[in-house]
């Protein structure tokens, strides 16, 4: 069955972003640090858009995570927007402009109803308001036989975790503090659910480590 | 000048002990999964007496932890024994018996005076009362010239890391999550006071990254 994989950058003190999140400041206070290792990366750049760049050991990383995914799932946070209802006359639309860089389905999980939005590129959101495992199911179906990528934020991805669906897990451990903001793994208690670190990359600026299901592990 | 040397493992989730810790369970509730990868080396089997064992990656940053080394720090909780002053009758030793693998002046921070610990192997406890900057002047002193080794547990280390006087960092992340315990980062905000990635070394059951004082770093 198609995957789901999840990847995060997460400081050394466990957080995957920033405390006060708004839209002027998506990541949260301090949280663009976590993400300081990708933005170079050329991989990163030219599927946002950007000339240039650099290739470094994290390259091969990022460039794995990209294949083979059909669809992605992101948490109401991730994608943006003031909280709570949709704005009827200017719906939010996301952060990645007119042609974002998934080119594929995208189900934001939502407590709020509305129609798909559909952007340039192949890119549509289709916001789902019943609960991850309806979510899943539609991103599998709109995959294609692809994997599923679960973008985040901190809580789709706790939510999943907790869930024990995560087939893969990409952590890309940062060697900062951030202090305060959203933690990763609060509330998942002692238990990884069958994810086992697979393989680690190390970098001067990052560490990828890698978790996939064991053989034995639960479903 | 001689350093402050902390090593000290961690889960995933940013802990260095679990809870619940006792005289039972030195280490607290499932705080043995820390320590998984080291107490099958030949190297940690060796300092504490046992015979076997095995080689592989972690084996040399081990040994580069007991390299140089003139006398160790730690806390009271982690040298153990019931909270509060000590047992008149008969005092807690330590948890290492008659011949401790430290056989080097330790200095373990406390807020009940006690006589100095003499035990066999040249180990002997000195019971430090007035506070971090006072252990580390006399931890430096009795080192004779090589650097100190803050052992931990997580209080003692958080207190260091929190006034800047660690020089030295070495984190043993041990794939795992404890969701409850001693954070070792807690209350630490955002700030690694200078301490910046120089070294990873990547092994299946541990990844060990290495930190230290930037040149421009503050002391």
């Amino acid at each position: 069955m198609a995957k789901l994989r999840l990847k995060i950058s997460i400081s050394l003190d466990g957080f995957v972003a920033g405390p006060e999140q708004s839209i002027a400041n998506p990541l949260g206070k301090g949280g663009e640090r976590l993400h300081e290792w990708v933005v170079p990366l050329t991989v990163w750049r030219s599927t946002h858009g950007l000339p240039g760049g650099e290739v470094n050991e994290s390259s091969a990383v990022v460039a794995e995570s990209l294949v083979n995914i059909g669809a992605t799932i992101m948490g109401r946070n991730m994608f943006g927007g003031h909280p709570g209802g949709w704005n009827a006359e200017k719906p939010w639309q996301g952060w990645w402009g007119d042609d974002p860089p998934f080119h594929h389905p995208v189900f934001v999980l939502t407590h709020h109803a509305r129609e798909p939005l559909r952007l340039l590129g192949g890119t549509t959101f289709t916001f789902v308001t019943d609960g991850i495992h309806a979510a899943l199911e539609r991103a599998r179906a709109a995959a294609g036989g692809k994997d599923v990528s679960l973008a985040g934020g901190a809580s789709a991805a706790r939510q999943y975790l907790g869930a024990g669906l995560v087939d893969e897990m990409e952590l890309h451990l940062a060697p900062v503090l951030l202090g305060s903001g959203e933690r990763l793994f609060e509330g998942l208690g002692d238990d990884l659910r069958g994810l086992e670190l697979v393989r680690t990359v190390a970098t001067p600026k990052v560490t990828h480590l890698k978790f996939a299901r064991s053989a034995g592990g639960a479903r």
